[in-house]
């Protein structure tokens, strides 16, 4: 995986693609699926959603810390499957056959199997509407990877998958954060 | 466009797409073009990112209302064409060609060449981040739509079609609200 400039990790997470969220609470690590998340700042920053009805909330809520992971279509019924099982009972890296990859910035582990990974410190929680608060650390990006379409959950049990790529930049021109 | 059960309208959302979001000031209708959002509760709630860098934010903030409008890959030039000049000069409906039509629960209007639309009240701004926190009061669809690929930013100035859909609903029974 190849780090990736801080500017641009907000790339990673603005189309909206279903991420998992890696925690370790002190003793062990545990993966969460998330899709209701949002970049709020180039910084980068980003807002998701989440809490205690998520056992990995804890974890987070404790150590401050976590790792977004970007899976890639190849991997959806791993996904489904972080997302439909709890890390109370459950080794997800095991279970799903999933590599815990150590970071620099975070005790979160990045997944080796993803296409992205960005190490994020919590700043805030917003408690009356679940809302977590994050910082991008580093983020990482798995260039060899042949399967770069990421999913986008449609929230009824079907995903859509990233189709064709279409160029606006010139357009856009204007509007485009420096370096961009 | 058809009115949907209000308890399926964050299906519209969770997958990430550009959206436009309409308002009126009292005086004028406006759009603009928000990759920022994510859904935060199923009843629906919405969170999006503006602020007063965006025109729209200052009717947004006076009405407490807006439309959240869902174009389709046909409408991308119209949507990036919106999110590329300012209400303060230009009536946007008339420009781009997009026709305001008049809803049920909110002065802001509907887009209707938009694949669907959402009526939403502002229940809070959380100023910090620049979060504003909305309800989706009302859902409509246009079925008889021929085109129904949503685009999704990645933030560069490309944009991703959505592709194919992948069904994973009988993996995800445990998790589906009821009924969705």
């Amino acid at each position: 995986m190849e780090r990736m400039q801080i500017s641009k990790v907000f790339t990673l997470m603005e189309s909206g693609p279903v991420v998992l969220v890696t925690t370790n609470d002190g003793k062990k690590n545990n993966i969460m699926t998330i899709s209701w998340t949002m970049v709020i700042d180039f910084t980068p920053k980003f807002a998701i959603t989440t809490g205690s009805w998520n056992y990995s909330f804890f974890a987070l809520y404790k150590s401050k810390e976590c790792v977004i992971s970007i899976p890639t279509v190849d991997l959806l019924d791993k996904v489904v499957g972080v997302g439909t099982c709890s890390g109370a009972d459950t080794d997800k890296f095991e279970k799903f056959g999933l590599t815990p990859v150590k970071g620099q910035h975070v005790g979160s582990p990045l997944i080796k199997e993803c296409l992205a990974n960005i190490e994020c410190k919590v700043i805030d929680f917003i408690e009356k509407y679940n809302i977590v608060v994050l910082e991008g650390l580093a983020g990482y990006i798995d260039n060899s990877r042949k399967e770069k379409r990421t999913i986008h959950a449609i929230g009824n049990g079907t995903f859509i998958v990233d189709g064709r790529k279409l160029n606006r930049r010139e357009m856009m021109f204007s509007k485009l954060p420096n370096g961009i």
